[in-house]
């Protein structure tokens, strides 16, 4: 079994685990990034993304980002209920923007910015083990070949996703945390279309949500509020356009082959820990929010920015301050986030047996939100993202 | 039997139907306004009341009204969770104020000047069945002596309270309407102290909700969360002590005898329908809120207002386009209403068979609002009031 050393292990090659190698590199921490995944299945798996301005801001500082230029900005979205459509301008209310750019393709720009920064970086390679985290650390696993390997580190941090190896040496028992699983799920498809909107149109119809959403001026990405049970294969392309279009009144969607589908549920997690000794949780590892607020690869982003101060004040200025700090510092980000997502979600789905006082509230605050500057602009706040920890 | 006629009878004597009455006589419209009550019940049985300022603004119309006076000018209230003490500063955050002023205190003032004026106006006196309110609509009942009465009007409304009489004939079968009742009530307490504080607080804390309010130099209202089921009597002083300041750590309570206790449960109720024919709805006939918002008097004014307009069209000008918009432009603000006050309820209580996810997420959505002036401003002008109708 080959033993190797390093300062830092990072579990995952996500967003938050490629990310955290850059800082920890920029402030002269040495990393070890795996991945149980290959770079292909990585960089080809098509995800969503909504990007913060403070996270498009943070990728600029990442040599051949492209997700200020190639992304696309989104000065705002669309609130749509009882026949309406309410625009929330994001400039006007708070000053910022978003940025629509898919999670794959900001993966594609850190593996190869870190791949040329000589990060030592290693897919298909897959960790079945983490040790001693009160002490000194020991991730074990096997690499791309199927050969075991053991890499002893200063600090092991997760950020191996919603499905963590990683998450019981630290949250322990607690692993489960806080947890709640919503009664619908959200019915995906790309299809080969023209955009229908220039922005994001949350839609609260009386049959369930719809979020029309884009993702090129060829291909779009649509959601309609299902069943979690549904499945994905059940609907013809007729059905799954009548069930969006019925979604949507007063938008003529433009229709087009749809080439994938997917049934995604809704669950909000929080683990019950995210630091022990000499390990720390970061992104889908720590927590899941439901996709309504687009909040999961920003608040990724924004637990890396702390944790990476955490550990160069720890690794190179011996100071304990920061990783002490780290887990009830992030947790108030993340509460908040998850409120948002919860929020969004309560608000723009129809829950199944909700009864009428349920169904004239929602509308009630959507109204209430929609009337007043304030409520436009607490939600656009909460869209664009709080202010980042300013560590970067 | 004795059978009267006047142009608009107005079953209740409480804030709605009084104001009612008053708009009504400026527009030089006759009515008669009959309550079940005797005046010394309606005047002596305490009622709180958090005036907004668009209240007060209606009130100073009405000669000799002490709403501005002899009420309480409060500029915030504090919120309390987690340890810490949130002021919402009204003034700095939408320009207005609200009034302490008991609604019994309200109906003094009213009472006082409707018979001034000469106004119509019979205590114990049961209206007991409604008849004809899609042509011409009569009142049947018994007056204050035992005998008989009826009243022929062009229009009759509804100012009965949440067990209306009136309302049967108005939303028939539809009369539940939406209705929630809530999994937990208000132990409410008066007590002879000098105030705690001079703003009201509401603490959410571990045991449960607690709010600390005032009436005045030597008379204190508070109350907190317990089981609806919950007898009045089974606590001793020292127990409600004990159990309201628990809620509220960061303050000593100023400790009094406890001379009135009750249990207040929670409901939110609107009618299936507000207006029918030559019949209409306000105030708590037309809906209930929970306590939490301060809404339910103000609420009633709004109502008062926005019909008040209406059937000065109808029985002054012969124009029917106000009546006939009354029921979906008031609901507009009721359903913004309910929702505020199931918000600021379901935000600060501890809710039974709640969850580790539902507890944190709780005080992520506080922590949102405090640390957002868009946040607190949109608390603000919930509870401040939204602009009134402008008819006055």
């Amino acid at each position: 079994m080959t033993v190797e050393r390093t300062r830092v292990a990072i579990v995952g090659a996500g967003p938050a685990g490629l990310l955290l190698s850059h800082l920890l590199a920029a402030a002269g921490v040495e990393s070890i990034v795996v991945d149980a995944r290959s770079r292909q299945e990585i960089e080809t798996t098509i995800r969503a993304g909504i990007l913060e301005q403070g996270t498009v801001e943070v990728l600029d500082g990442i040599e051949g980002s492209r997700a200020r230029t190639v992304g696309h900005r989104h000065d705002g979205i669309e609130l749509r209920f009882a026949g309406e459509g309410h625009r929330i301008d994001f400039p006007s209310l708070v000053g910022r923007s978003v940025w629509l750019y898919p999670q794959h393709e900001v993966l594609k720009d850190l593996i190869a910015a870190r791949l040329a920064a000589g990060q030592d970086l290693r897919f298909s390679t897959s960790v079945t083990a983490v040790h001693d985290v009160d002490s000194e650390p020991r991730v074990a696993g096997t690499d791309a070949d199927g050969a075991p390997f053991e890499i002893r580190c200063d600090f092991v941090v997760g950020a191996d996703g919603s499905r963590s190896v990683v998450r019981p040496a630290i949250a322990g028992d607690r692993g489960n945390g806080a947890f709640r699983e919503y009664p619908f799920a959200w019915f995906g498809v790309l299809c080969e279309a023209a955009p229908s909107s220039d922005e994001l149109i949350y839609s609260n119809a009386p049959d369930g949500f719809a979020l029309i959403s884009q993702r090129s001026e060829t291909v779009q990405r649509m959601y309609f509020q299902c069943d979690p049970s549904t499945d994905p294969d059940a609907f013809s392309e007729a059905e799954i356009w009548d069930a969006l279009q019925r979604r949507v009144p007063g938008t003529r969607l433009t229709e087009g082959p749809i080439f994938q589908r997917d049934v995604l549920r809704f669950r909000s997690f929080v683990a019950g820990g995210l630091r022990r000794g000499r390990a720390a949780l970061v992104g889908d590892a720590a927590h899941t929010v439901p996709p309504t607020g687009a909040k999961g690869m920003n608040l990724a982003i924004a637990d890396v920015l702390l944790l990476g101060d955490a550990l160069r004040r720890l690794l190179v200025e011996h100071d304990e301050r920061g990783i002490d700090a780290y887990a009830e510092t992030a947790l108030r980000r993340i509460w908040k986030a998850q409120h948002f997502s919860w929020w969004m979600t309560s608000m723009l789905h129809a829950v199944p047996g909700s009864d009428a006082f349920d169904r004239q509230r929602q509308l009630g605050e959507l109204r209430s939100v929609i009337e007043s500057e304030a409520g436009q602009r607490f939600l656009a706040e909460a869209y664009t993202g709080w202010p980042l920890p300013s560590s970067f």
